[in-house]
């Protein structure tokens, strides 16, 4: 098992670490190759994602990412160099956003405990609004326009509605609800309706639902506890898990995988925050997405009781936690101890 | 003063029901004419929006609607054929949403207190995802493909861009949010930045900041108290006013106006909830959202201190609610005492 590991900017350098420390407890011996990406490289060398590297990363089975960014690089150079290239180049096609209130921790809802938010968000990841189709004429005048162009196929819908029903069909409550917004994009909308009609029939025992973006995005709010798996587009999806995060009591800990399923190439494992400048080299970041994202990454790549572990020691890290401040190296030693 | 009413479906008539009660109660005699529109006349004749009957919209100072929609009507016939074909061609390009945390309601969000949220979201109206553009290619077969089209314009963008900094500066902490996903969508994204760069040096005394919606969605939910205007493109207004509506408990309360500030074309006042098949016929849906769209449309008519007693009745009849169940016809009787 070969794993690159990508740390990044800010706080991403500081939670990979401990990212790092777990996974050679629970499973010592992995190997792992550190890539310099982000936007300290693009700053020395001006270099975005060189073409060698996209080709070392391709020979690993999964790559672990820090954060990437910085407010010094102009917004979409390494979102759309970096972190999108690497989702369109290895065919991720499905972003994998599992969203948990985890014990021990409160998010913002008042009425809402522990244990009663458990569901997964499959954004979908290689299509929709990400593609960069679309364009622009008369720049800098009142003439100017612009368009953003969403590019949905059957191949790419169905394969990722299959996906989601497959891994509602391991889990407890066993529904899936799509998430789109019919009603105003027909065109797009109709094929991710017909296809999650078609897709669901080869899964009669799985229930389905269906919720416009708005709907769905307001009962995250008021009741989270419905979901259990979510599919839903690449711009939706990205979205919604921002506010499943939020619910969940921030992003702080919530993790997530570009996960090309077929394995034809490395999937990536992320925490969903940014690299933080403000608060990076403090040693104070929480670095238990990054954790959870090391269980995402041995799930994937064969090793469910290895991800059981992690998970079982961040839910034990979490009810022990008091509210005092969070020291990053700290709460990657507790965890190693408990998964070794 | 004439008012278009179009009740609509479901709750729709009982809400519009109180809406009216109220406009009479605090501006006597405007003038009302009802017209039937929404899935009742869609099945009864086919008719969805005839040309005739937009003309005599036309004519009218400001529409008033209750809800329209019903399961049984396909999705999008009436969001295209009615609400988004009153919003383009009445060119309504402010899609105004005020969002409040009323005294005596508390929201589903533990640590924050009514008069603590107070923020508008003025969210484009009339370009982006929601002009129709887009199409498909083989449908029904594995080489199906479907786009849909973001169109923005400088035109578009900056005249909304300038009414949120006109608001802003009405307000008191006069501060605008632009959201948009510059660090995806560079085409639409660059515009929309580089306009609102531009638009706010015109007002060097309004606050600004950007947030990527993704971000934005997510502070709704863990600090909404920070959001003074906020203005938006049209389907992330979309989706950001329902958390809105969420977080200041619920889309019972919420309401919107599509609005043409030129009154070239009448403006459209509208609760932003939908016409509740489920409770329809009950008397027991909340009018409030109703009744704060007169207001709004109270306002955009020049009748400011009119709007603000109906406000601040609401705010009377909120903080007295018990939490028996609600009768939507006494909310009405209730609210039009304390305007009249
Ligand atoms: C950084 C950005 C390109 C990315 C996205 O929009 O997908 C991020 O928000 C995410 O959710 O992973
Ligand atoms: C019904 C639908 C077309 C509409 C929209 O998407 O704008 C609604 O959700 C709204 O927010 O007014």
């Amino acid at each position: 098992m070969r794993i690159a590991v990508v740390a990044g900017d800010g706080i991403g350098t500081e939670v990979v670490a401990e990212g790092l420390k777990v996974l050679d407890a629970v499973l010592p011996g992995v190997e792992t190759t550190a890539y310099d990406l982000g936007a300290a490289r693009y700053h020395r060398t001006g270099e975005v994602f060189p073409d060698s590297v996209r080709d070392e990363l391709a020979q690993h089975d999964a790559i672990l990412l820090g954060a990437v960014g910085d407010p010094s690089v102009p917004p979409g150079v390494l979102e759309r160099g970096l972190l999108l290239k690497l989702r369109f180049d290895f065919d991720q096609y499905v972003n994998l956003r599992p969203s948990r209130l985890w014990p021990g921790t409160s998010g913002p809802l008042g009425g809402v405990k522990p244990g009663e938010i458990d569901f997964v968000v499959v954004r979908e990841g290689t299509e929709g609004l990400y593609t960069g189709a679309g364009g622009g004429l008369h720049r800098g005048t009142p003439a100017e326009i612009a368009t953003e162009e969403s590019l949905n196929t059957r191949h790419g819908v169905e394969r990722v509605i299959r996906d989601a029903f497959a891994r509602a069909g391991k889990r407890a409550r066993r529904k899936v609800t799509m998430v789109h917004k019919t009603n105003v994009l027909t065109h797009a909308g109709g094929l991710w309706a017909r296809t999650f009609a078609e897709v669901a029939k080869e899964f009669p025992d799985i229930a389905t639902e269906y919720q416009h973006v708005d709907a769905a995005a307001m009962f995250m709010v008021t009741n989270p506890q419905r979901y259990d798996v979510i599919v839903t587009d690449n711009l939706f999806g990205d979205i919604l898990t921002d506010i499943a995060a939020a619910v969940t009591g921030g992003i702080g800990l919530a993790a997530s995988g570009c996960i090309n399923p077929t394995r034809a190439f490395p999937s990536m494992f992320e925490p969903v925050h940014g690299s933080a400048p403000d608060i990076a080299g403090q040693g104070k970041a929480d670095p238990v997405a990054a954790i959870l994202s090391v269980a995402l990454c041995l799930e994937h790549l064969g090793h469910p009781d290895e991800a059981r572990k992690i998970e079982e020691a961040v839910a034990t890290e979490l009810s022990g936690r008091t509210g005092e401040p969070i020291r990053t190296a700290e709460v990657g030693d507790r965890v190693s101890v408990l998964v070794a």
